[in-house]
């Protein structure tokens, strides 16, 4: 709330209205109805926005400036829209938009700046480490649709940060680690080593990383494992699984946690054998399970089919 | 309106309720008031906007493309979040937020991005043309306060563009040409050469083009010419004066246009002596007259001495 209550005369108000109503009317003949939608529904809220907050010149001028310096960061390798998105919640707003709940189908949360395509293949049981640091996580589920079905073959896309909370992509190197996709067996299981996901900061020394800084606000991500699910005839996930007990699952800097998504990662002693035999040359390692409910591509979301 | 009336779920209107409420709180911590007042204003209308439209994953991305774009065309001479800001109509709620009317204080318009620092002084008279090509005109008039007092050594900048429509920095070579500042007299009054105003298109080969001509928008500009005035003790005023009889006045890309700033520049068939004796080598030429209220600098955009 304002410190001073602003109480725009009469006269003042019509001014401000009238405005709306004329750059409203300017976007009356876009040929595109859904483009003309967005304009004006865009003009409305920035219309409010500045009305209500009583934006002065000079605010103005530092959110000029701002999305300047926002823009002049951003590279092929670096979206401080996407981050300025993300620390808005406008990210998992548009995800929750689109991703209305189905029946026990397992619940999106935010794609995150750092897939890439082409990732490489591994087997059942294959490493997605790709050399990154870490300690090594077993993961294993099922991919079932909402009627409880198995689904053989979902290709399922995975990736994650390493020890030091960086993406492959974040270092200069070109290499490829931390990531992979791999297909369900015949029976909808999956099962692959990864890396006990660890929190990390968000790219924060940009525009972002100061507003977040002049907000108070902490730029941690809670720990989390990135997932993309595909299947024909199945909606595509797109999802983390969060880390059961991690201190940053109430303050995740981009509002992506969901309670759902929060899994056990169990930590195994050294000496623990490996489901699968590895050798894992004595040291500690993690297991956690996530079985993932895809629902009907056919469910969109408008929420006709479940009101 | 949309096409098809969607209507979420009461669960999923929860969920949706929800991460708004999470966002906002995010921001209590923020030190400074107005910051925080300032943010969550921004969160609340994102989200408002983001669940109006139910904004899809791929408007979004179109979003971040914009937005992108938007930035990296931008550089010292191009301001292309301005040129948006503009044709949103943001830039001139934002004037309009700042500069209630006041008694019969001339009234204020958008600032846009062609105004330089350390323009040439003329002197009574004097020519801001500095060889840029277009028809002469006089300019003339008082600069008083809303007592009716003339105001002596008012600084008065004037700017504009050239008969080709552009302004000097938009040209690559340095040239200082179509701006200029001077002093009113002893009397409060003032007279300069310019050039009669022409319409001209704001940059619209970059993205904000682009969503103009995808939303059946023209990027003209209705002829003006630009002032900035600043006296002691007074409120100090950004506005243009406007061409009467411009095809152009209603539909001004910037919204720029106000009925009390529309003037009559009246053509003089060559032959007509100009006003100061100037030889015009048997051009045609304009007058004009524009007299300047300026209001008590106490006026603040509260409207609080005037409700």
């Amino acid at each position: 709330m304002p410190e001073t209550p602003i109480t725009p005369s009469v006269r003042q108000r019509r001014v401000e209205a009238d405005l709306v109503r004329t750059v409203l009317a300017s976007f009356d003949n876009t040929p595109d109805p859904r483009l003309r939608e967005l304009t004006q529904a865009l003009v409305r809220h920035v219309h409010a926005f500045i009305r209500e907050v009583r934006l002065t010149e000079g605010e103005w001028q530092q959110a000029i400036d701002f999305l300047t310096a926002t823009g002049h960061i951003t590279t092929d390798r670096r979206q401080e829209f996407v981050l300025l998105s993300d620390v808005l919640g406008a990210s998992m707003q548009t995800i929750n938009v689109n991703n209305e709940a189905y029946a026990d189908a397992t619940e999106a949360t935010v794609f995150g700046p750092f897939f890439v395509e082409k990732s490489p293949e591994i087997p059942r049981g294959g490493d997605l480490a790709g050399g990154a640091p870490g300690e090594p996580c077993w993961v294993e589920g099922t991919v079932t649709d909402t009627d409880g079905n198995p689904v053989s073959g979902a290709r399922l896309e995975v990736w994650e940060a390493d020890a030091d909370g960086f993406y492959d992509v974040q270092y200069d190197d070109d290499r490829t680690a931390g990531r992979a996709h791999l297909f369900t067996d015949e029976d909808g299981t999956f099962a692959f080593w990864g890396l006990t996901p660890v929190p990390y900061p968000i790219p924060h020394d940009g525009p972002v990383g100061a507003l977040l800084a002049k907000t108070g606000r902490s730029p941690m991500r809670a720990s989390h494992l990135h997932f993309l699910a595909t299947a024909p005839g199945l909606r595509t996930l797109v999802t983390h699984i969060f880390v059961e007990g991690d201190q940053l699952l109430g303050s995740d800097a981009v509002f992506g946690v969901k309670e759902s998504l929060v899994k056990r990662f169990e930590p195994q002693p050294p000496g623990i054998p490996a489901p699968d035999g590895r050798d894992l040359d004595g040291r500690t390692w993690s297991r956690a399970r996530f079985d993932i409910v895809l629902a009907p591509e056919a469910v969109t979301a408008t929420g006709a089919d479940h009101g």
